[in-house]
């Protein structure tokens, strides 16, 4: 392609309304612009890294024996009904009427839609396995969409849906899918990770997410290098602390300090001068309606989803201080363990402390030296706090790296919570009716790209990974009104093309810096500098990812990208 | 792909709603299921021909010079009220809001959306033309949605939208984009022709409607074997007849006939026993508010879109057997042109006749040898009348033939209709600010699913064209039990994939008269059928559409399928 003829708006400013790198650069560098709120056109730039994207992920979902199946974006309202859904999912689905007056929502997920069709034409357990999956676009009616294509309220998903007539063959799905995601991710060129991740009210333990590692991701994940765990933080493991021997050896004897104003954390262990990590942070939770007290070692935090599972509540929050006062009788800030009228349920993280500090359960007063099991009981220990880098891996002790991600895939043994609401049986070998055991895998395809951005770019624009860049290679003459330099440019566009490469000369009559910014904005992986030594047969090869330059004969440039490249 | 783990439902029994070929084939065939009301899935068979269409559309979209793009399927309702269609569009356009309470469309088409990407990018001449296409989803709220994907409310569509400098540039571009839709539907493995077509409101002679030849079609064309003329019936253009030399001399003179109760064209005619062409019809329209008195030849039918262009009209419609009455004082049924109260425009087809029948003005009279120009005169020649089969070509004379087609492209020059409206306007090269001249170029890919089907069947199922068939090749072992049928099966199955062939392994275990059946409702192009003289190393092609059978060695099925599908 010429980029004369190319439609790519490139831009030196970035929206206002952009906060992260790949909402900005996408926008700049001409693959998006934004329509309204949330709504985004995909350019042509955009549109050739889309259909790569999915490429990738028809060929592997083909592979993996799914079949793909194209269906309406209109959902009917009863099949939501049928679920449950229609009421609960909340004003993040869009919902419609038709002329005559009946209900509709455009999908944002097709459980419904694609059971539905399962229960109506399978019959027996000879038709499964059946894993269907599609591509196409999904609506999510974002309160505050942001990030671009990160969190938009239109946008392109890869939604699969599996049925089972056993639970081990749903699990053995279900692995099948875990690694056909693995390939998908690598193929695309992207660093990630697979994170067992919450399950959340389903519960059970399938469920990973895709992450795209980025420093500015919004999730966090923790793995092992030594033995492969690895978890969102969410989800992840700590490892429970042994008793320590002999610690009852260690007490000391309680002391009341006068610690006026300070109730933080942080105030704590400056005016005391004691770590935080040896003083016992006590929290009050509403955990589906009833009051609970959380005891942590004072450096770490509460990761609700952790809570929810440990209590298996459906709703936790905070109390509010009026509700804290009431509930324990203590001033908050100054909450102490001792006396509480409450039972008192500590995190792993407190096991191993002694002689910590607390508060004086009055104003303006600390205790010191407290100890669990001498100055007060705790009912339960619990894994409720979030798990950091360098603490140990649950699997094999090794300390974990903690890195942050986008998650661009979330695999999901759903079981028979749709199948059984809709009634989608079938009859097993004994001839008795049952529920079909179902898993569900998402690819957010628009996602994809803005998590590569988000991996790939530096100060100069985005770093595309090979596979899915718009054009692998741009060959950019310095001077188009030079006829050696404009000739030699054809003939490398021209044999590049025929190799099969993905070319786009930059035939523009524009200064040779204008030139080389757009291509470093764009991120094309491999530019072809056609300079002042064309007349001698020589070209300049500049690798975007390192900056790296190489000189090479015009008629080397086919078998150097092929080297690179791996493929022609 | 192996039949027993693909997901295909064939029926016996086609849908009670279904009444042409494609809906029932379709849905026996396994390739779609209905949803609600103009709503279906597209099963695993129908989205493999779906995406073989799209990628023959997408390559030559490509090779014209045209760019992809993905727009939001929600259209901001603002951009549908500054074209002034927001509120002409009607009830087929879904309307919806979202939870800020926003008005939105879901697309029925796409020139608001593109031409406000297009205003707000492009500023110069320099960077004109453009043309702009996506294939996507597309709505259209049908109040009676029928003929299965041939009307349905959620469709594909591949919109196109050029953009230029000049009208000039525009025409280049309609013709390019007319070469481009040739090659398409000629990939496609279709019969078509490209029919000149009613430009409704905008005026202009550049439309053209690329149709799928079948007897089920909706649309009647012309064309001329001769030169290559062809239209739609909406639009072709009779040839204006000379004026018979010396036709008054042959004038008789005007008899009065009694007619009891005698009012239509085929009564008149029984009655008379005079051939319809010799009586005249008069019909009464009322065109934009206006009675107008319209005579034709008595075998005619008056098309009505050439009506309104004949009198550059917007709305035409029959006036009522009362306002016949009032504004011609005569009855219905008898009306006559002669001693008429109003002027009487008359159709080419006219012209010719000499002596004819025409109403007497009173009930149960007519009168014989009447003529135009003696008894009554002629406001107005005008072509109005549907051009049928045998009547000779308007560009070579040649007798036109006459079948039936199914709409399934159609390019448009629009004009600057949207650009004013708009204001996409651009600065030529004398610095002139000037709107864009605009073009909009559009198949219904799902259409081209179903048309195919029209025009491919017999009465055991579908035809389809190798180029877009689910598979190109099934392989049917006649008995999965035996081993050397077995062996010989899954020999040619791997060797048809390797050489490149879309396979599918009819592997059930089940009669053979049974997978006959469905291979032939599914209408794959070739069978290899696998059955006793496996042992002997032969086995047999059978070609779909001719029903023609071979003899072939199994080490020959590979090479003789690369003959008969030119590929591999």
């Amino acid at each position: 392609m010429r980029f004369s003829r190319a439609f790519i708006p490139t831009k030196k400013e970035s929206p206002a309304d952009a906060e992260i790198p790949s909402h900005k650069l996408l926008v700049r560098a001409g693959f998006i612009r934004k329509v309204a709120s949330g709504l985004y056109d995909i350019l042509p730039l955009g549109a050739r890294v889309i259909r790569k994207i999915e490429q990738v992920i028809r060929q592997e979902m083909e592979r993996a024996g799914a079949q793909e199946v194209i269906l309406p974006i209109m959902h009917p309202a009863e099949l939501w009904q049928e679920s449950g859904r229609w009421d609960v999912y909340g004003k993040e689905m869009i919902k419609f009427k038709d002329r005559h007056e009946r209900d509709y929502a455009l999908g944002p997920t097709a459980e419904e839609m694609i059971t539905d069709l399962v229960r109506k034409e399978v019959k027996s357990y000879k038709e499964l396995p059946l894993n269907l999956y599609q591509i196409g676009r999904k609506f999510r009616d974002e309160i505050r969409p942001r990030f671009g294509l990160m969190r938009s309220r239109e946008f392109i998903m890869k939604d699969a849906y599996s049925f089972h007539a056993s639970d081990e063959d749903a699990e053995r799905e279900y692995w099948n899918m875990f690694e056909t995601y693995s390939r998908i991710f690598k193929r695309l060129g992207l660093e990630f990770k697979a994170v067992e991740a919450d399950t959340g009210e389903i519960g059970g333990s399938f469920s990973h997410e895709f992450m795209v590692i980025a420093d500015t991701g919004e999730s966090k994940l923790v793995y092992c290098p030594e033995c492969g765990y690895a978890a969102s933080t969410e989800k992840a493991q700590q490892v429970r602390p042994e008793v320590p021997p002999n610690r009852e050896g260690e007490f000391e004897a309680v002391e009341e300090v006068h610690t006026p104003g300070i109730r933080r954390i942080e105030e704590v262990s400056r005016f005391l001068s004691v770590p935080q990590k040896r003083i016992l942070k006590l929290l009050v939770y509403v955990i589906d309606g009833r009051p609970v007290v959380l005891a942590l070692r004072g450096d770490r935090e509460v990761e609700e989803a952790k809570l929810k599972k440990a209590f298996n509540a459906k709703e936790v929050r905070l109390a509010t201080d009026k509700e804290i006062e009431e509930f324990t009788g203590q001033p908050k800030g100054y909450l102490s363990p001792v006396g509480l009228p409450l039972p008192v349920y500590a995190d792993y993280s407190v096991i191993p402390m002694v002689n910590f500090v607390a508060g004086a359960g009055r104003a303006d007063y600390h205790l010191k030296n407290v100890n669990w099991g001498r100055d007060f009981s705790v009912a339960e220990f619990v894994d409720v706090t979030e798990v950091r880098g360098g603490e140990p891996c649950p699997k094999c002790g090794a300390p974990l790296v903690e890195k942050r991600g986008i998650e661009v895939g979330h695999i999901f043994k759903l079981g028979t919570k749709y199948s059984e609401a809709m009634g989608a049986t079938f009859v097993d070998e004994q001839g008795n009716e049952k529920p079909m055991v179902m898993g569900c895998y998402g690819i957010g395809v628009t996602r994809v790209m803005a998590a590569a951005v988000e991996q790939g770019h530096d100060e100069n624009g985005i770093i595309w990974p090979v596979e899915i860049a718009p054009f692998e290679v741009i060959v950019i003459p310095v001077n188009v009104k030079k006829e050696e330099i404009v000739e030699a440019a054809e003939r490398v566009y021209s044999e590049l093309m025929e190799a099969g490469f993905d070319v786009l000369l930059d035939d523009r009559n524009a200064r040779p810096g204008f030139k080389f910014k757009d291509a470093d904005l764009i991120g094309i992986p491999y530019q072809v500098i056609v300079g002042k030594k064309a007349s001698e047969g020589v070209v300049e090869l500049k690798i975007r990812r390192s900056g790296e330059r190489l000189e090479l004969p015009v008629d080397g440039v086919v078998g150097k990208l092929r080297e690179l490249i791996g493929r022609g």
